[in-house]
């Protein structure tokens, strides 16, 4: 089966790329590599380019929106997800699971691009992987890739470096931080992956999250939306099956679960030396989750927002 | 006048038919009957079905959307509706008013077709009745209808079979859960016609009632579907005319006005020996009502949630 | 640079032309006069009507929808808005900025065709006007424009009467009470251009108001709808520079700031002789405003809601 993942986000950012000025994002061109669209470095982006860059980076299949919402007791727009294609659009797609390392370029890489290279493990349990003519991968970084980013990325999924699609933009610029709020339920579902959860039981997910203030950097921009997520997410998924591994799993979803919970997140991440592979795993899920079994009609409810939390990390 | 409901509904579906696979449904395709569209019985289904199920019910003119809101301190989407056409899109279109009997058959028919047939009191007395060259119908049910079900409302309406398009869910589907719960404004509508309210008078509405969490089979579903309009509903309707009826109408309206109110519909719908025609009509009705009078500025509101009755209904 | 203001406007009003009847509206067709559209003096309008006339104000710079929302704890529809371009959408073009006094016709004029006539000091200071070939005006009006309205803005315009293109409701019509409660966003950004603050520091600004009920004529209609955004509007806008002019500026910008807050509007206008201009200029601005600084990621908050004020305009 091929969903045609990075096909369908290619799609979508062609229509976007009519309306440039529009987006007040940066479309290049250079002869030795394939399209790179700058979305926050060089680019000014906005809320409309976070939110087309958050859809392309599920392949479409995905609706993102701005919704209002409230921050202890602030008003404070929030980044709403709906799909039915939570594996396809979250696991297969939006996930930063490849984290590139060209000389000294470093990124983490997310977008359909990760189902064509197929490297990580989450490719083979799930049993996923893409052919595609162009691939289109999303950086969340504040260099612009070089043709060697290219490269390597066309070696790792089989296509020409022409053919590699690339989307950058900052964690501390407005699109790059509008589409890493966006993950309310990719983090839900990697989670459940990580748990060991039959992840394709999930059916559908609805989920919102606080939109980030941008950040002064991309340090406190990590800081600030990983705590939009960790104490603002809201997610509901539509599981089906039985429901004692729902009951069960519920439990050790939420963020709370985990010991790294209670301090913004730059704390727990300056505590662990800055190095994401110290800090307790369960720590990275939604505040509140919602599980509906449709074969059984059960609910399964954990977590709750944490306000006071989002306060001092928004504005502390 | 002719509203033309048939023919929109039918260009709206023509839109979905064009990716099946991505709203998962599934396109019958029977020489001896019309199109036969599944939207969750063999289907699975999903939250972008059950929306465009929804509008295609309404006959496209409403706009169906999923948004953030609460049960009981919960997080829990909310499906919204917003109309400019109230008495078409709800009355005309919407209504589940036939009831499809074809020899063992059984369904809850609702939908443009019922304007085209126009055997319901309803269209004597809000004088429409529509000719179409096809018919569009919802049925909510759990089983494919047989030719025999195309050739009865065939029949009913004047068109060949081959001309009538069937879109079926059951209740306790993702999309026949949802398009229920799509029927804030709707409720809101029948009420007042029960009431003897001149309908005409209410030129647009908007409503949103909780996304009922889909049930373990259809007995159970009807009763969430119902709790999520009778205690979680919320509805403003624009209308014009006098003050003095909407003051009197306006205390008959929300469902807490019916003596069956205060416990969830499945309780009552058991002490009726599961004959909706011994329930109170009163009761089925948005939870709150807010009656904006265009004409004379006036507001009247009645009504309220129950959220903890919503809890025991979803979680109990 | 000419950001086609005009031109964006009316290719979107040519797309609602071609269904009148679903908004609504009337299509005027008089040889000596351009394009006249009534949204809400003859035409009845409504929420769809609303909401294109007011993004057709904002020159198709900016989403507006319809959301769930609360007032005074009953169920409440809001008017969002959201743009990256809110100098441009809400100052060159929403603004209610042009007062047009052509023999005994009144009405407060908006909407792109006041760039093209730049005679307001704003153009000046801002460095903006346009040159259009065809011109889009809105007016605040319940009376229709003569062909020597046309005349008057033709010439304040430099196009033929012909290429006049103007839009028309009164306060009090469903879409003109839409479209005033649909500047949220231009309140906040009217302010800080009286408050001499640079404005093109505001990057993007997403707002809600409440849908100020429908009133029973337009001094009513003006009473609620300014209501709607002194006391129950919501700002959000990201901005860029330093902090010392931000949180400066922020402790100015609510409404509350101003001596004349507390009292519905209708009461604060017949006090001050029904003549705007003897009201404090620092009222006009939204409940509660958030200022994301995206360079420095500082975030300035000030004001709250007064949902006790919206209830007694909106139910007294």
């Amino acid at each position: 089966m091929n969903l045609e993942l990075n096909d369908r986000a290619i799609q979508l950012l062609e229509d976007v790329l009519e309306s440039v000025d529009d987006f007040r994002i940066i479309h290049h061109d250079d002869p030795d590599t394939g399209v790179l669209v700058d979305f926050g470095i060089d680019a000014e982006g906005g809320l409309d380019a976070g939110q087309v860059l958050a859809a392309i980076c599920m392949a479409g299949m995905a609706e993102v929106a701005i919704v209002p919402g409230q921050v202890d007791g602030m008003s404070w727009p929030h980044v709403s997800v709906c799909t039915d294609f939570p594996v396809a659009s979250c696991l297969f797609s939006q996930y930063a699971g490849w984290q590139l390392s060209v000389g000294k370029y470093f990124a983490m890489g997310s977008g359909p691009m990760r189902a064509a290279a197929g490297t990580e493990g989450l490719f083979d349990k799930l049993w996923y992987r893409e052919q595609a003519e162009q691939v289109l991968g999303v950086l969340e970084t504040s260099k612009l890739p070089s043709p060697d980013v290219f490269e390597h990325i066309a070696t790792a999924t089989g296509v020409a470096a022409t053919d590699v699609v690339l989307l950058v933009a900052p964690t501390s610029s407005m699109a790059g931080n509008l589409q890493v709020v966006a993950r309310s339920v990719e983090t839900a579902m990697h989670k459940l992956y990580e748990l060991g959860f039959d992840v394709q039981r999930v059916r559908s997910g609805f989920g919102t999250a606080p939109l980030a203030p941008v950040a002064a950097n991309d340090l406190q921009g990590i800081g600030r939306t990983n705590d939009a997520i960790l104490y603002g997410a809201q997610v509901t998924l539509c599981v089906n099956g039985d429901d004692d591994t729902l009951s069960d799993v519920v439990k050790k979803l939420p963020a709370c679960t985990s010991d790294a919970y209670g301090q913004p997140f730059l704390e727990v991440f300056e505590a662990a030396g800055r190095d994401f592979y110290k800090i307790d795993k369960m720590l990275f899920s939604p505040a509140e989750i919602v599980l509906h079994n449709v074969d059984t009609g059960r609910v399964h409810h954990a977590g709750k927002l944490a306000p006071e939390i989002l306060r001092r990390s928004f504005l502390g």
